[in-house]
């Protein structure tokens, strides 16, 4: 699993070999000019929008002595080719959701989320004040990364079906888009789970290759246009309850920064976790009244759903706990959530309930 | 309402008075030095962390062209003076809760946290996708401050009594420490209200000077020792679902900055923002439990004491609706609030149900 050495045996081209020939003093006078690849479409709402606010803030903060250029997917490499392009130091820096490349590890997925997984809140509870920041540390050290959280969707929606959802066997033989642990959940359902990067799957789905899909929540999902192909819209859903987006530098490339430079993109990339999840919620619900209006019906899955969604859940972790250090992040990973999610229900949660009971 | 004459006009010494009458160029080649006074005792866990923590990493990121000191309350100033030394120019910045400064001027409230009103991600909703960011330098302008958001201390709990609250009644004459406009609340369901800062309410609580307290919530209300004093613990209240704290420049200081060193001040207070909620909701749970076993009663507020919330708080913004900055701003967070919450109920809020049926 160690690609460090295919890192240092391949021929690269681009800054990253050039910053792991070079001793970093010789970067400290001059200006830097950093690749970051991406997962995205260009403009692909809220996702696009969160690489951009990293972008800015870094260059920004610099004053031009840390340049980021952004490249949406395809403009250097394809949506899921970032991985290897940042560890193979074709690109400096990718922006994407850690979970494309399970693959790779599937420890990996704890970084954007995990089906019956952490919240949002959770998650940076665990990221900033738990070990989580250690463990993306430890897998970007087998890897040749170092990443950063750097941008939050909230809850994902259940998704777009062109049928209502009665129960678990609806799911049997169902061709669709979902990536990540959750979508390995749903393929125990007897699902056919696809993977495709966002700016695929609006062709996809009107072409019938894929017969509906999960993509973020409704403002999103409604610039994607999935209203246009299918009519029925899940809310809550199991697979991702608050997925975070990472920023990942090739390490070679991060070590060569200036102290200064390393925090500008550790400041900004957390900047962006508050800014970008607050995109995604404060859009939502007018985008979901919009989609009412416009004739979808929405719906909640029914709880037999949400039974068979646990044991795909449960399947799923079986099936990676030989993996020792999956298993190690996943124990810790259960047990901040534990610790975390107390408070909330009794402190935020039990407020939220008597605001609405006594406030209306 | 217009202070800024006064700072034009008196004595000043320290570098905001330098940063006034030097042109802002004169400063690009040199180091700049800025004191951050703060309304917190050194170490107060929880809020002295978020300012250390927004210092650390501006001095970090400009690599020593930008330093923050900063200055515990009692140090330069006490803890309620320092709206007045950074207004006055005495020092550069403060970090605090605005809702400290009611009096200068109501709408600060709504940047800490007002009663019945957002929680913490609804309050970053508002901030950086909805007017709270406009309305926060709406403030700064009348007062000459540039301010952001720079921590949250989560949903507070409801505080420490002496006796078990049963009633309504129960808070006629009580002598009880609450801030902001929560506290003018409880005022009218006749409570005898005291504002004090953090660092000397253990002294008046253990005095018999009040009755009760709020403070934070388990961590932070633990390391201040009250369940040494009392021993009823309320966890929800209605006073601060999601208080935020600010980081506030002159505004004449923050103009004479570069446009590199304003994106760090931004940008490590939105960085602790994330940072600092995840410290409190992430050691509230383990402390919860550490009280309980300790032998504090920990308890809900019953329903007829929160409908006499409701009514206090209602009775609080009637009160300042004369205001018309105050009302501008009620009502436009208000809207957001409504617009966000929506979304968070049928996410996220479905989502942690069906989480907890499911995987227990």
């Amino acid at each position: 699993m160690d690609r460090r050495s295919f890192l240092r045996t391949s021929a690269l081209g681009g800054t990253a070999a050039a910053a792991s020939t070079l001793a970093a003093p010789a970067y400290a006078q001059g200006k830097r000019k950093l690749t970051m690849v991406t997962a995205w479409g260009r403009g692909l709402a809220g996702v696009f929008d969160a690489a951009q606010h990293t972008a800015d803030t870094i260059n920004a903060m610099s004053d031009g002595s840390l340049e980021i250029e952004i490249k949406a997917a395809g403009e250097l490499v394809g949506a899921f080719e970032v991985f290897d392009a940042v560890t193979s130091g074709q690109a400096d820096m990718y922006h994407a959701a850690d979970y494309y490349f399970v693959s790779q590890h599937p420890g990996f997925a704890f970084f954007t989320s995990i089906p019956m997984g952490m919240t949002a809140q959770e998650l940076h509870n665990w990221y900033y004040h738990g070990n989580g920041r250690k463990y993306h540390d430890s897998l970007g050290e087998i890897f040749g990364l170092k990443s950063f959280l750097a941008g939050n969707t909230g809850a994902q929606a259940g998704g777009w079906f062109r049928k209502e959802i009665n129960g678990p066997e609806d799911f049997n033989g169902l061709k669709f888009r979902m990536p990540g642990l959750g979508g390995k959940a749903l393929g125990y359902l007897g699902a056919s789970v696809q993977n495709l990067p966002g700016s695929e799957v609006y062709q996809a789905l009107a072409s019938g290759a894929i017969d509906g899909t999960e993509w973020i929540g409704p403002w999103a999902d409604e610039k994607a246009g999935f209203q246009e192909i299918t009519k029925f819209f899940y809310t809550a859903g199991f697979h991702e309850p608050g997925a975070g987006l990472s920023l990942a530098t090739n390490l070679d490339v991060f070590n060569s920064l200036s102290p200064a430079h390393q925090k500008m993109i550790e400041a900004a990339s957390a900047f962006t976790n508050s800014w970008s999840l607050a995109q995604f919620l404060m859009n939502n619900g007018s985008a979901l009244e919009r989609l009412k209006a416009g004739g979808v019906k929405v719906l909640e899955f029914p709880d037999s759903v949400w039974d068979a969604f646990g044991e795909g859940t449960r399947q799923v972790y079986e099936e990676f706990m030989g993996d020792e250090l999956f298993k190690e992040i996943y124990d810790d990973y259960t047990a901040s959530m534990k610790a975390s999610s107390g408070w909330l229900t009794v402190g935020e949660g039990a407020y939220r309930t008597q605001r609405d009971r006594v406030m209306g």
